[in-house]
């Protein structure tokens, strides 16, 4: 049994709470949340804490807050020697305070409130700075997740970086096609089966063996086409960009 | 019952001729392929055809070859005034010969040989010049999919642009996604959830609001960290291209 207390009230800890609640393994002591209410649908309310000076021993402290205040939060712990790690792909493990052991517990996927995750599937990368703590993160990890990953400062940097580009800016390309067909009175519910055949196809494929399209063909007369059509300057740009930067990938096959 | 001729043996016609054999109100008269070993699993081989002349009569032709090659094919056919269409998102109704009744007949998914599709599901676009015409189209194509719109020419090289942007740009993005994995040394597995995630979300809310992200925040320390990070120009070149974009959309909201 692996005692957690956990900080914050947002999406991840939130989905943190649930997924803990349903581990067998697990005991969440506390949770600390600025606002209470915030979680009293979760939760017990005795449970709940708003003064760093209530929290009780645990075997491990999750500090699930915006990454701005992590470092706050980790300074204002009224204790020392325990293990107290973030959630947060982008900050490094320093902005954690040097009197407690610091460590990761990053869950790589996109969290918001009023979507349902299950958990079981969602990559867990964990660091920590010696093998006891790693064991307790993993155990933790394990618990509600079956795919847990040792991943080093850099690596997760690399991940976070990568995920923008995946995430991110894949849906920024959705809504370039939803702007698209918009103007041109198309339902965007049209492309919706091509979205996820798109990401599913990877689950097989390489994405470079994966590649289609005009670009890929250097079929330069819709290339023409397409940019002819597009009135908007800024998607004509992104459209350029990106149809040359997949030409320059082919010459790689 | 409608009797088809299909002429092409790509992905596209494969694809066709499976869908078309389950269902009970569509006769496939015969398939045209200039090879007619590439079908010989696929159909009775009595079918198969290479040679223009040998075509029998049918209430609709499809013509599923490369975009390139439409005109010609269209041209060689030895008859006139039947309908003959095409299965192109790029390709103008006019590529096709005038002496026969045009049309479009176009299944806006992304199919590979490897790759079963579910045709159920796949959008079909359709298109032709009398609504006698449309309605065979429309029987056809609801008989192999429960998705069916009316698509004019305009709105078509609409869907196709927005297509590029959602599946050939998206997965150059995971392309990208899998070299900066590469580089790291972190397996490229670990973004796969999210990668579904991404798509997923967009099935329950518009892409605009379900952006996330260091550009969407206008979080620059992040930003800056992350194009530091990057060793790729080309990558960068994306990074801040995407960024900006991302930035003056958020001004829309
Ligand atoms: N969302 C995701 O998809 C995702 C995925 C993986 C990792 N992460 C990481 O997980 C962490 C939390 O992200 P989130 O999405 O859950 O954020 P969020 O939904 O925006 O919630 C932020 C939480 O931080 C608290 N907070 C902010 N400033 C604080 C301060 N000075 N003192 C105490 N608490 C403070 C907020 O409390 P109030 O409600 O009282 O303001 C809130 O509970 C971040 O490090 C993030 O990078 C997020
Ligand atoms: N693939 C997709 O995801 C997709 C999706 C929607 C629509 N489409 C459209 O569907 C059509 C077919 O695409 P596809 O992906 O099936 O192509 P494909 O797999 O590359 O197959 C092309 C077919 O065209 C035939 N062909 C090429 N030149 C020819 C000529 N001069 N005379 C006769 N036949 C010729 C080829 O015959 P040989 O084998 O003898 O060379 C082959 O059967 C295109 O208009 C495409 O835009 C494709």
């Amino acid at each position: 049994m692996i005692r957690i207390t956990l900080l914050g009230s947002g999406n991840v800890a939130q989905h943190l709470i649930k997924a803990f609640t349903k581990s067998e393994t697990i005991e969440i002591v506390q949770v600390y949340s600025r606002k209470k209410e915030n979680l009293a649908s979760l939760i017990d309310f005795d449970k709940i804490v708003n003064d760093f000076e209530e929290l009780k021993e645990a075997d491990l402290y999750i500090i699930a807050v915006s990454d701005k205040a992590i470092a706050e939060v980790s300074r204002q712990l009224p204790f020392q020697n325990r293990i107290v790690v973030h959630t947060s792909g982008a900050a490094s493990l320093d902005v954690l305070d040097v009197k407690n052991r610091k460590g990761v517990f990053y869950p790589l996927q996109t969290f918001s409130k009023s979507k349902e995750i299950d958990f079981s599937t969602v990559p867990m990368c964990l660091e920590a700075e010696n093998t006891f703590d790693f064991k307790v993160l993993e155990t933790a990890a394990k618990s509600i997740s079956n795919v847990v990953h040792a991943i080093n400062s850099d690596q997760r940097k690399a991940l976070h970086v990568a995920a923008v580009f995946v995430n991110n800016f894949t849906n920024h390309l959705y809504q370039i096609g939803h702007e698209i067909c918009e103007e041109h009175q198309v339902p965007f519910e049209i492309l919706k089966p091509l979205i996820q055949e798109t990401a599913e196809k990877i689950n097989t494929l390489d994405p470079i063996y994966a590649q289609t399209g005009p670009a890929k063909r250097n079929d330069s007369t819709t290339i023409d086409v397409h940019l002819d059509y597009l009135s908007n300057e800024n998607q004509k740009n992104i459209y350029k960009i990106l149809t040359q930067s997949i030409q320059n990938n082919g010459k790689k096959l």
